[in-house]
């Protein structure tokens, strides 16, 4: 299991501040971890879904929101299914709020 | 664990026949499930998210691609978290998947 890295706070947009990454990071995280599970690079995965690999390599860090059909010929191209995939973007971003949380309470207890 | 349903492939456009939805479908009907839940009027949840009553329809209805910052605001208007957003939608998928594939089954059986 790959270590969860608690994703960055981002500066635009609605509430940053909050504990919870957004859909974007944490599906591109996920797909970006299945693919490396797979041993694949960019261009091999991206290739089956039909997407260039700088586009694939843009969804994977959460810089492009990609569409559903995107999703979906992602997804298949990793041979997962839109439920596992879900299901696996909950798991992490699960985790994601955990560390988030103990970092925020380690963070609480230096200041008090 | 869920049987697995390979993703059928697409051309272009949302695929109606597959036996799976898009996540915007079923990001939509969840979402449409939870404002449901809450008694509320599409201009309720919509005022707190910050999107028009006509959006928040559009999304409700898998017409309109939201951006993750939209989720999480409408998440946050019907004090749901991405995750547990997330694995509803992952949960209404098998379920969907399910009742697809008995229907798939019985057009083959009548086909036979």
């Amino acid at each position: 299991m790959a270590e969860i890295i608690p994703l960055p706070h981002r500066s635009t947009g609605p509430d940053r501040t909050g504990p919870e990454p957004l859909w974007r990071d944490a599906l591109g995280d996920r797909l970006r971890r299945l693919r490396h599970e797979r041993g694949e690079r960019l261009a091999d995965t991206a290739e089956r879904a039909g997407v260039s690999p700088q586009y694939l390599s843009e969804v994977e860090r959460g810089r492009k929101e990609p569409s559903s059909e995107m999703i979906a010929a992602i997804a298949g191209a990793l041979e997962t299914t839109l439920i596992d995939l879900t299901l696996g973007v909950a798991d992490d971003l699960r985790a994601a709020v955990r560390s988030r949380s103990t970092a925020t309470r380690g963070a609480f207890a230096l200041a008090a």
